[in-house]
């Protein structure tokens, strides 16, 4: 197969989450052209159970690959922990999850070899950040936040109340004999929009990795050739955007402008039962 | 068609709300058996559009129905503001919403007929509450309150944040010349978990009228004449209570006994897909 020079990223997530993740992709790659899917019907993943997920993730990226993805990135945690390699088995196109990025990261941030690793409920009881991460060596403390993903979508990004609830899962989280945990990985994409209040109330030696960029470096270090062999006509394109949502459109170009911080404009609605 | 003497009620909501209001029917009528179907594969209904809500009630309810429910319930506000129409006119059985009742209570409770609502961005953006309550000759404030759902679902029922959620919320409801609304409408299945902190924030003077009970009513009158019917050896029966639940059956069991206040047994996972 010839890759052509101007490759289509599949970017999946359920939500709105994975747009922090396409956001970085363009910063690092924006000679490429994405395609987006978010499945906003079905949405949150990460209170559902491991069957649930893998069978919605498997339909979402079936339709990326199916409308012309030839690399799929599965930008939402929940989903990478729990259904990568079922996506992987069923895939024709390389695959790359947020979790082994974010894992490396951590690792080469950690100098004591502790990290806490903060997520929605069914990515930490999946254990996959555990997994990654003691293969590299590293002690890590998974802990669930359930609250604040609806926070980030209800768009108290720097409210006070955000600031007492991350206060209350971080200080649980720093315990335990992880009191001197000095990495903190953001394993949730929509984690990053509030970054700056993790950042306040999280121990000040604290480092915080976030898979966003890990994942985007990984995504530009397998394109590496194809993208060096593109011409100069090609580099001066502005990436194409095409996004794909399972509900309302007007919604999803709303809130999700607030992720990718520019406006969406090519939204479809797409119905899998179809 | 005759109605056989033990009825059975099929119950149906997006998740474990609608077990509050299982519960008032369980109170009100113990001589039934009932089905309760809790969508939890693609809950939460409250952030979702129209379309997409009123497609997945729909198979919802034609499940129950074709498992044997006489009678419909629609426990949840979301479900019962967008898609009622649409479900009755898609059922061989009677239906019975959640909005109907509660707004046939607040208008009961209501001496100044002005009266305060919260609910789901879902239920609220439909207006469904104001149109009825304006058929009474309500004039109504409708207020979306988004965190109040993940609050109960994390079990944060007492907590200090949730009663400071609550207050903003609430705060932002009885203003705009609503300072005097006397009749507070619990327009979500899940609230009622958090009556007593919405009770301590809630202006003094404020009634709160709660959907499920006034439902449990409305579906007793209706099937006044077979209950009474019953022999004294059919009404010594406890209740029949079966689940369907479209994720995980361990899940459903364990949070949903918070919501019932009981345990819950025969669960039976469902594929609305096969």
């Amino acid at each position: 197969m010839t890759t052509p020079r101007r490759p289509a990223i599949g970017v999946f997530d359920s939500g709105f989450g994975g747009l922090t993740v396409l956001k970085a992709l363009l910063e690092l790659i924006p000679h490429s052209d994405y395609l987006y899917f978010g499945d906003t019907a079905r949405l949150p993943y990460g209170s559902k159970s491991a069957e649930t997920v893998a069978r919605y993730a498997i339909e979402a990226t079936r339709y990326l690959e199916q409308h012309g993805a030839q690399l799929l990135v599965v930008a939402c945690n929940t989903a990478t922990a729990l259904a990568l390699d079922k996506i992987e088995a069923r895939s024709g196109v390389p695959v790359v999850g947020v979790i082994e990025p974010g894992a490396e990261s951590a690792s080469k941030e950690s100098k004591n070899r502790k990290v806490v690793v903060i997520g929605t409920e069914a990515t930490v009881s999946s254990h996959a950040y555990r997994r990654a991460l003691e293969q590299r060596g590293i002690q890590a403390k998974e802990k669930a936040c359930p609250l604040l993903v609806p926070l980030v979508e209800e768009g108290w990004i720097d409210h006070n109340v955000t600031e007492q609830i991350a206060r209350i899962y971080l200080n649980e989280a720093f315990a335990d004999g992880f009191e001197n945990g000095d990495t903190l990985v953001l394993g949730c994409t929509h984690y990053p929009l509030i970054r700056r209040v993790l950042r306040k109330v999280a121990p000040d030696h604290v480092a915080i990795v976030d898979s966003a960029q890990s994942t985007a470096q990984v995504v530009k270090d397998m394109l590496g050739k194809s993208l060096s062999e593109a011409t100069e006509d090609e580099r001066r394109k502005m990436p194409r955007l095409k996004f794909f949502a399972t509900d309302s459109v007007e919604k999803f170009r709303t809130l999700g402008a607030r992720f990718l911080g520019r406006e969406i404009e090519d939204v479809h609605h797409v119905d899998l039962k179809e």
